[in-house]
């Protein structure tokens, strides 16, 4: 399952892109907004993933707003590091 | 040099991070918006760019627009692919 507890996001990773999609369809045909949200290199895909959505599939659908932000990571050596992440909120046209 | 000739964009390609931080400040500097550009798996590294641009160098610096598009372009054999693209607008707090 592509989708996590916050029952309105989409965490992008290395499936396909119809993969992250279909769930995100899924959630805006609920009449909830949808938050596509990656971190590092899934970036440029959470946009190819926002992007297809609604050229393709829906295309009632607007991106509502799109935030940038850099989290710190601990890796297993205990090293910290700097990630980028994006979150694309898409929501359906009223 | 990373910029092209709408002087105040910085096109993201595969040069080292701090490359484009620096041809991004040159331009905030001279107290112009600056628009960092990016297509494909560079979305990525546009969004590292712009993290590093505003949390190491000028904390001054906000993110005021992000526009999320699809290009579609024509390879060397004539085929038609689409790609997505980023412009994320980076001005200095007044």
């Amino acid at each position: 399952m592509p989708t996590n507890k916050d029952d309105n996001s989409v965490y992008i990773g290395r499936r396909p892109t119809n993969n992250y999609v279909l769930a995100a369809m899924m959630i805006l045909n609920e009449g909830k907004e949808c938050v596509i949200k990656a971190r590092g290199r899934a970036i440029s895909h959470a946009v190819d993933v926002a992007e297809v959505l609604k050229n393709r599939f829906m295309q009632n659908v607007d991106v509502k707003d799109i935030k940038i932000t850099t989290e710190k990571l601990t890796g297993p050596d205990g090293k910290e590091s700097n990630v980028s992440c994006i979150e694309i909120t898409l929501a359906k046209r009223k």
